[in-house]
């Protein structure tokens, strides 16, 4: 049986191409999806003028299971991040990083004929997850990667609950990361730009807010054990290196605008063995257990809702682009 | 008691002023030590036109001990590194981390008169190590910074025997990386700039090696778990991430030369959740364990030696920078 999907992809032009997709029914360990909502995430930007399908943050209703699949059942809602499918037999595979698969298939590793931005996608159950059932799928959806992104360096990194985290920047990964940090106890020292989001920080969760603009050095009590950098523009590390604490880690989530090089002065790196630490989206597990905590604590995003449409998806994405989305974007698919 | 040194320093002008420290002698916690040896370590350059004694690659015969001192007699052979004093009770020092003392006094950190380039030094008791016995006293003074920079590495990022390391650049601190990380049974990976060091590099215990000089990509096998980076020019890292594996992790040991910055590709530190790692030479329980694997093992440094007056110092200096060491200066006190 061939299903049609209808897909929104990137074009060499700046709008977005409506199109169709055509595939078989799922193999025995696939699940056919019915996407329900999809969350805008800033990586879609890099992929606008590509010939594939965008989205990587779905959710939706289960409406077909291959015969092997146990883990699922029609009408279950599930969701999707970034990660695809991993191989499960290499190095990264066998002790649990698959988002680091050598054999791995994701998000611009090949031209995708499926995504989030859609009405449908057939992927392995072994790359889906359950939504809890607390969670609306509409919040569900932001956690899919951007939740996964900012959960993973608290989970991957050791992040304690005593330690000193400062989150640069308010927006999709941001005040995602404010909340996650709050919940588990740790000092959340928030930087933005102006004074403008300091009572939606202190609200979200965090102990200590300071803006950056103008500003030659913060007056901070103790300095930082982290740092989450989730703006897609490098902040001034002469701002920043001075917070540190020793053996302080930093950790730019976003690919950075521009050049798409990271410049950093050595010196205070060198005197206070600082980490500079890049990090893929999240292992399966750990998105699990992303899930369970944000459930648990009914950490939700801040969402703005647009159609699953060709026209909701420009503008969501037109949104995002001007820093004007307060804070992530959902497509939700009408009825 | 008044206690005369003659000390070597840097100026404002190119050479090194040869001059005299005043000390009283030592305090109960200190020991006065008549220096034997020095080596010569690449950090001395960057205070070439400071008003401070140079040199932190200390070995000499204890000539006086504090009334408090007991783990020196009058007669040992100690030496010493770049951390002279950490104050124990701040956060990193709790933790062993004293090489980030919040109160430290190191090379650089205020104008030094006392060094390793020098007739003598009195330094506090917990901040000298005693020479092993097998150890010539000329081969643990390159051990001191040089020895204790690279060990710290494996120590405290845990490298591990089953790990492929690759070692860039054959100098002061690499023929030492590549000795140790050899006896502790890793594949050690060896990158020179040409074929002119590959033997050099095999009998110091490298399993593969790779000239870098006009090279596209290299053809290596499976892909590197860590790279110490041993050589002050950074290398081209088009060339090296992608030897990474994901995870792995990079370590700049030199401050770079030029510009002070080290500019990252981050595309594929970020899809391969790569790790930059700087790091300070090494705390002194790191430092014992260093000096007590090289001795177990023979590792030892292939030096070059200078008479420890201002001319030698000038010498060593100058050959240094011009890049023509075989591999580290150590300077001798004639009797």
């Amino acid at each position: 049986m061939t299903i049609e999907f209808t897909v929104f992809k990137g074009s060499a032009n700046d709008g977005i191409l409506q199109s169709k997709t055509y595939r078989d029914g799922p193999t025995s360990t696939q699940v056919l999806v019915k996407i329900t909502h999809s969350g805008i995430c800033g990586s879609d930007e890099h992929f606008k003028h590509a010939d594939m399908v965008l989205g990587h943050e779905g959710v939706g209703t289960v409406e077909q299971v291959g015969e092997k699949v146990s883990q699922f059942k029609v009408g279950d809602i599930v969701g999707w991040g970034l990660l695809h499918k991993a191989c499960g037999h290499c190095e990264q595979c066998e002790v649990g990083h698959d988002q680091y698969c050598a054999n791995v298939e994701h998000y611009g590793a090949h031209n995708l004929d499926q995504g989030s931005f859609g009405s449908h996608a057939i992927w392995d159950a072994s790359f889906l997850f359950k939504v809890p059932e607390s969670m609306a799928p509409e919040d569900a959806a932001p956690l899919m990667c951007g939740g996964a992104t900012v959960y993973n360096i608290i989970a991957s990194y050791n992040i304690r609950p005593t330690d000193r985290v400062g989150v640069v920047g308010i927006g999709g990964l941001g005040h995602l990361a404010i909340q996650f940090l709050a919940k588990m106890g740790a000092s959340v020292i928030v930087f933005s730009s102006t004074e403008s989001k300091r009572d939606e920080a202190m609200r979200l969760g965090a102990t200590e807010f300071y803006a950056t603009k103008g500003v030659e050095s913060f007056n901070m009590g103790a300095k930082l054990d982290h740092l989450l950098i989730t703006t897609a523009a490098l902040p001034e590390w002469n701002l920043f290196m001075p917070v540190m604490k020793p053996r302080g880690k930093i950790y730019p989530l976003s690919m950075p605008s521009g050049s798409g090089m990271i410049n950093l002065p050595f010196a205070p790196m060198f005197f206070g063995g600082l980490t500079v630490q890049a990090s893929l989206v999240a292992a399966r597990s750990v998105q699990r257990n992303m899930l369970d905590f944000a459930a648990r604590h009914e950490i939700k995003p801040i969402i703005e809702r647009f159609p699953l449409t060709k026209a909701g998806v420009e503008e969501g994405m037109e949104k995002l682009r001007a820093g004007k989305m307060r804070y992530r974007g959902v497509l939700v698919m009408e009825e």
